[in-house]
C-alpha cells in the first residue's frame, strides 16, 4: 500500500512510520524533512504536493499548529493560528486530496485529547480539535469511491511525555506502539467516520 | 437578572425570550432588529455592542451562520463563513464579553444535533458545532470571577420543522418548551462547562 504521511519526523509520526514502512511503501511529507515537504496552512503547497506525490492508497495526516495559552491571553488572531493549520489544513487536505486517492483509500487525521478532556490554557487548541471531529464524521456520509476517514484521538503520547507533561497532570502517557496501531486501525481497517480514542 | 439574548427575534430566540421575559429584564439583538443590532462575525461590532449594554448577567447567543452545501461543492471561503460567523463569532463573544459580565454571570452559546450526529451536506456546520462544543468545555476551566459558560445543543426544532425537516430525515422534532428550558437551565442554574443535549 502507497501510504503518504504528513509529519512523518515527528513524535508521533516516527512512530507511525516505522509500524508500517516494513510492508507497505511511505512517501514522508514534513514542513522542510522528507521525501516531500508541505505547509498545511497554505492549500496551494498542499496542492502542489499532491502532483508531485500523484495517487497514493492513504492519506495520513500527523501535523498542524494551535497556539497555546492562556484564555486571557489569546486575540483573535492567535486563535487564527489553529483554524488556518490544524482545523482547515486538515480540510483542506481531504477536500484536495479526495482527487489523488486510489478507490477504497483512506485520510487518516489528528486531533487529540483536549476535544473532549481540555485542560488549562487549550481553548484554542480543544476548539479546533473539536471542530475535526464532527468534520470527519460528516465528511465520512459524502466520500464517494469507498473513499474513508477518521480521526485518531490519542492523549499525551509517550515519546511527548517529557515536554508536555506539565500541561497534562495526571494523564497517563500512551505507549507509541498503542499510538501507532490506532493509526494501523484506520489505515488497514475498514473503519469510516470514527474518531479513534487512544488512552494509556 | 438583567440577560443579553443575540438572535433574540429567530425561531429559537423567540421561544427563548418569551420564556425569561416575564421575570427578567431582556436585552433583545437582532441583526438588524431588537433593542440593540449586532454582526457576530464582525470584533467591533461586538465590542460596541457590549459598549451600549453595559453590564448583564447573563449573555446569550442563538445566532451564527454556516454554508450548508455537499462537501464537494464547499471552497476553502465557504468554510470560513461558519468559521467567522457561528465559530469565531461565539468565540469571540466569549473573549470580549467577559468584561461585561456581572460576577456569577453566564454565557450560553448555541450549537446544535450536527455536531455529534451530521446530515447530510454539513461538513462546515458540522465542524463549527463541534468546534465550539470543546471551545466552551475548556473555556470553562478559565473562566474566573464565578462566570459560566454552557453550550445548547438542540435536535431539529418544532419551529423549524417546515424548512428544515428535509435536511433531517427521521430526527424528531424538539418541542420549543422544552429548548426553552435548555437555554434556562443554563441561565439560571448553576452547570459550567457543559453541553446540554436537547432532543425530542
Amino acid at each position: 500500500m502507497k501510504i503518504l504521511i504528513i509529519g512523518a519526523n515527528g513524535t508521533i509520526g516516527k512512530a507511525v512510520t516505522r509500524s508500517l514502512e516494513a510492508k507497505n511503501e511511505i512517501i514522508k511529507v514534513g514542513k522542510t524533512s522528507g521525501d516531500l515537504q508541505v505547509d498545511i496552512s497554505d492549500s496551494t503547497s498542499i496542492e502542489k504536493m499532491f502532483e508531485n506525490s500523484g495517487k497514493v492508497d492513504a492519506i495520513v495526516c500527523i501535523a498542524g499548529d494551535a497556539k497555546w495559552d492562556k484564555f486571557d491571553n489569546l486575540s483573535e488572531e492567535d486563535f487564527y493560528v489553529g483554524i488556518k493549520s490544524k482545523l482547515m489544513g486538515q480540510v483542506n487536505l481531504v477536500r484536495i486530496g479526495r482527487k489523488y486517492l486510489n478507490s477504497n483509500g483512506s485520510f487518516t487525521l489528528t486531533t487529540g485529547i483536549l476535544a473532549d478532556h481540555p485542560v488549562d490554557k487549550t481553548t484554542s487548541a480543544a476548539m479546533v480539535n473539536g471542530g475535526i471531529h464532527s468534520f470527519v464524521q460528516a465528511a465520512a456520509l459524502e466520500l464517494e469511491n469507498g473513499l474513508r476517514i477518521n480521526a485518531i484521538s490519542a492523549d499525551l503520547v509517550e515519546d511527548a511525555k517529557d515536554k508536555y507533561e506539565d500541561y497534562f497532570p495526571g494523564h497517563t502517557p500512551v505507549p507509541m506502539v498503542k499510538v501507532a496501531d490506532g493509526y494501523k486501525k484506520s489505515i488497514l481497517g475498514k473503519l469510516n467516520g470514527e474518531i479513534i480514542r487512544i488512552l494509556a
